[in-house]
């Protein structure tokens, strides 16, 4: 019998899950509590380091946890740090993996939290076997995990296989990261509140959405608006899904993979999404690309996925005690 | 005495080269003649054999030649074949392998142009020793060979790692591939012309290219216009070097290279070409980016680079026999 589970880490802007996660992708313990982004580092230690000793206990008699998996936001998995992260007061490079070592006193790896998605997809969900595919976590912002050739990119820094900043137009959207135009202003949660603002402006097409104030709206609102047939909730769905499908064929003619799979709360608007994205990536890809690359929505959902894929991390790059059977 | 050579072969639209390429990157008999590409492709197998039968004569005594590679466009190094290649008559699917392998009697690899020239770079060029890299060919069109993680990056058809034809802005040139706003209508020798055609078009700047039809200007004239202080000209390369740049930034994005590297006719502009390009690249990089990318002209020139890069393939595939010493 199969005794090793392995410890998966979310680090999120909010909150932070924890779970023990077995060969199969079960999910055997599970544990969420805040994250303190705003807070201090160490009050962020001081939560986890509880959360994880009472998570120890659940632990089912006879199996062993052997090592562990941390996605989050910004990290660096060269260096064990989290880097300037956005929506943290932590400190420019927080020491993530020097910190919670000693804690879980096990193996510890870190990616960041698109990259852990990624391996989540590979490892147990829709991506396994592949050896080309794209995971595009589709939340607040747009984060991106990249296998190509059965290799995770992560460039020379650790930070790359990065597509929320690509351009999307010159002098396009200001993005928080500084520049103009970026991908996830358009293809996000947030860019979708955008867009909808964008057409209240521009058209004048009757929608419930003009009762919600900028600071109210968001994409769940957004979706059930569209799902209930609202004409310009679907027009900002229809125009999401062009703005991503265009950059995700140029992500093909960069990689050309296999399957490309959508994740993240934006993904749960399934079709409304999935089909004027999967039109625009065919407009806009080469002749020779097209009809090869097929465009998925995640089957993980929820607080597990992201779980699943930081223990993924560690079922992937631990060293792993043969299964005695 | 490492007594062994590799045969390098490259197929362009006008003429095809072939060299022997020793260990050192040194080209130690070189022949060129006519690809006939808007002919039958027996016309160029007929001529590929006489020329290297020539060749072959010119091994210096007590060398070997032990296997062969090709670049050539369009080619799809799964199968062995051109495919759909732009100005050639000679077909769909060009069994290139298959039928040049018989006339060499000896190994032979098959990887498109800018593949070539990025394991050329890799070998015996600025690339010497690198994981992470990308090298851009500015001739008439714009290739792109990239290397990350030490593997280069081909994809699950062998057609990736393709810069040319990402999108630059939303309707914009028309492309020969059929789509619009592709980066090759932009960055490219005939890109370069079409900007100098458009800034002649918008803006009243005297300049010595108005004295040339569309069909008769073309790079080396605008290059060497402005090298001579002609506005137009220069301006023409900074919004050329500005478009590159911005697409640049969006490779950083996803590969994050040690290194980037521009060959071909176009790179000869030097600073022309350089400064522009580097100053929007950083301008367009995320943050967490900058300053941590070099950009490089090609140190290898002419039509030699070609055929080193093609040998290179074969120096980097065939099973060398250990060197006596």
């Amino acid at each position: 019998m199969d005794d090793i589970l392995m410890l998966g880490i979310d680090i999120g802007g909010t909150y932070t899950k924890v779970g023990l996660v077995n060969r199969e992708g079960e999910l055997l313990g599970f544990r969420t509590f805040p994250s303190h982004a705003q807070g201090e580092f160490t009050e962020f230690l001081r939560t986890f380091r509880k959360n994880f000793l009472q998570l120890m206990d659940e632990v089912p008699e006879g199996m062993r946890v052997v090592a562990a998996g941390i996605g989050a936001p910004n990290a660096n998995p060269y260096r064990g740090t989290m880097e300037y992260p956005v929506n943290f007061t932590w400190g420019d490079r927080v020491p993530l993996l020097e910190q919670i070592q000693p804690i879980v006193g096990m193996p510890v790896f870190l990616t960041n939290d698109a990259n852990a998605s990624a391996l989540g997809e590979w490892r147990f969900g829709l991506a396994k076997g592949l050896e080309h595919f794209i995971v595009v976590t589709l939340g607040t912002g747009l984060g991106s995990g990249i296998v190509s050739h059965g290799r995770l990119i992560e460039g020379t820094s650790g930070l790359a296989g990065e597509m929320g900043h690509v351009e999307v137009r010159p002098d396009g959207r200001q993005c928080i990261c500084g520049k103009r135009g970026c991908l996830e202003t358009y293809a996000s949660a947030s860019g979708l509140k955008r867009t909808a603002f964008k057409l209240m402006a521009d058209e004048p097409i009757p929608s419930v959405l003009r009762s919600y104030a900028f600071e109210q709206l968001d994409g769940k609102i957004i979706t059930e608006a569209a799902l209930e047939g609202d004409p310009l909730a679907q027009r900002a769905f229809a125009y999401t899904g062009y703005v991503l499908g265009s950059k995700l064929a140029d992500a093909v003619a960069y990689f050309h993979p296999q399957v490309i799979i959508l994740s993240g709360g934006l993904a749960k608007a399934g079709n409304l999404l999935l089909k004027p994205t999967l039109d625009s990536m065919e407009h806009h890809l080469k002749p020779g690309f097209r009809k090869s690359v097929r465009l998925l929505i995640s089957e993980m959902h929820g607080a597990n996925a992201a779980v699943l894929g930081a223990a993924a991390l560690a079922w992937e790059r631990a060293e792993i005690p043969v299964a005695e059977s």
